[in-house]
């Protein structure tokens, strides 16, 4: 059963570790197949060494569970919220790395500095708002995804494929799990040199003409990177 | 004698290593036998190269050398303070790790910013007041244990299981002594976080709910994570 | 055609890579040979892992194709603008090297603060102006080499073989491709150092009389390094 | 002549190297025999990978070459100063040191803020006073090493085995070039904790007492620390 998705999810899962992204088991990559609906993640609490593609977890958008005998991420309604509300996303991860962590912790959106951010998101990487105490105590996991897609109203999630959340970590997404690796890579890096940025210059930051060029010479019909 | 505790002493103590908290010999892992109240702890200043199973020396709880034909750490007497004052910890390490030690150095307990901090402590990571003169003259390793334990008044060690000795750097704990090094691991990462987050925004930190909900989703009766 | 300055050109590439100054593609190397005027460069958006030199795509001074069936790096027109108006250049980098990106991004020239930097480059290290929205609209590659070449109005660029583009990276340059490289990697080393100092000291500098002395040692008809 | 300093001398260059110290050959150690008088110092600007024990430059404490083919370190003068003002030195190495650089170039001593460098520094490691222009257009090299002399008025040189050049880099030295190296590598460590802890709680500093205690349970008669 989706055989080719589960490799796909697992390799992102462990793109991440070779990556310096992810510390013991913080972190989780999942996929979905569009036309079946259903989603494969990566199970919780499992050492990246011993992954195989068929611990792989599978369930529907409602978290049933359709194969595998393993728990799936306890991150799971999270990931499932971010499928349902952003249709054009294929794959999601949610990772603990440094300096992304460091700017969701201290509540602040990563701002547009420079064109290596903009290459990848047409905009700040926004942050959550904090969740209230209810939704702390309640569906929590869920909550988290709520907070994420309330942020995002408004803002198409592949043109900024990233989200701060506040007091937590960030999730990146993408139109495939590699893809989503991808970003939360990228993202990582934008973090680490815009930690630098704003200590050395609070109020950096670059025009919005700036920010498009970059943005559309890499997406969009008049892409000119690479070799397409 | 004691020779499963002593292999898992001695990986402990290479784990220190292999993940960049030890410089040189700046680091021990000990270890206790609860039946027979005996302590495996690092000899002092051994390349950890030449480091085996039979070279871990044997004390008792009042730091009598049972087995071993080599020096004890010389932090032992802290170690020993640990083990008498928390029945429940099974496991000691101390290193110097950059970040976790500037925190130390710093004199500031390191607050609750994130959730990474939440999965394992639960509060802030405690800084010990700074010994007197006369207790650094006087019995200093030993009195270092005791300005732990004087700080640790009311906290259960298992909930927040490492703290920072000012002017010097962290101790960590846990069940056993893989445990305590997987949490000075941690430490260490959290401090790293808690580093930049301080520095983007000096107010940040997370709710109560917030620190409580990630705890309990790692620890006691209703943990959700992993595969249990 | 020029097979020993695509030999050089990648192997310049590949070095920006080994040194831990391109994550994914985000850099690229060019070499000139001024007998021709021809210009080989990576071509856009290829791994490094696959690339050989008869990837190189060669090409004359106005960006005429002149050999190869790969796309150019997309930074082509900046890199010919280079070799127009720098005649004693041979090789061009672009890299978003984390810390020289950061003081990039914060618009700031990185001061000459200590031997390290005067060893190499003979005064700051220079940031662009912003470009206008117009020029961004425009030609955009090729308005963003006339910053630079407009910044370096009376700096000999061999004795500052480096830029700053205002929220973008830097760009370096030498006598032939693996100097270029070379200067790429001691910038990224000096700024990091720049990034520690000026938190430790904002008005840290060095007196001009140090900066002569140093250059001096390491260039020109007197030096005295190394093995000549 | 002097096989076994030679081989000693290279070993240090290359631990220098090893633990990232060193970025291409911004770095050199030597050795001295003290009994013969004669010094034995790496190459100028000589390739890591291809030194060899044989590569090594002989000379005596006034600069007179007694063997090697190739040219002496071009900071020879400042090691032979330090050899001829500190009688107890044996071994010295130069590095441009991330950390530890950095503080050279902010002008500031390096504070004792913690035990990990009470262990090894008995006081703050000093910085010099910068060099007039006369100074640096007359011998600079030498200068140097009389700035460095010049500073440690009154310090036990192997109480505190290290300094920061202002506006260049430290020297660290030792009983012998191994020793040396050593000391280097616990300076930047120091100096990287050093800067965290500046920025958490810049009037952070450990008491005398504490300072001695750690000082002196691993230097001197009484020491404590390892299998001695």
């Amino acid at each position: 059963m989706l055989q080719e998705l589960k490799e796909k999810t697992l390799e992102a899962n462990l793109d991440l570790v070779r990556r310096g992204l992810v510390l013991y088991t913080f972190g989780n990559a999942s996929g979905i197949d569009r036309e079946s609906g259903l989603v494969v993640i990566k199970p919780s609490g499992v050492d990246y060494d011993a992954l195989r593609p068929e611990h792989m977890v599978v369930c529907d958008l409602d978290g049933n569970i359709r194969e595998g005998d393993l728990r799936p991420s306890s991150d799971l309604k999270t990931h499932l919220e971010l499928y349902r509300a952003f249709p054009s996303v294929g794959g999601v991860v949610h990772t603990h790395s440094e300096n992304a962590t460091a700017w969701a912790q201290s509540g602040r959106e990563i701002p547009a500095l420079g064109t290596t951010h903009a290459d990848y998101f047409h905009g700040p990487v926004p942050c959550t708002r904090e969740l209230t105490d209810e939704e702390i105590n309640g569906d929590y996991v869920l909550n988290t995804g709520y907070a994420i897609t309330e942020r995002f109203k408004g803002i198409d999630p592949l043109a900024v494929p990233a989200v701060l959340v506040a007091g937590h970590a960030p999730f990146a997404w993408g139109r495939d799990p590699m893809d989503a690796a991808h970003n939360a890579v990228v993202l990582e890096a934008v973090a680490k040199m815009a930690f630098m940025t704003v200590l050395l210059n609070s109020t950096a930051g670059v025009s919005q003409a700036l920010l498009d060029r970059h943005y559309f010479r890499k997406h969009g019909a008049n892409a000119t990177y690479g070799q397409r």
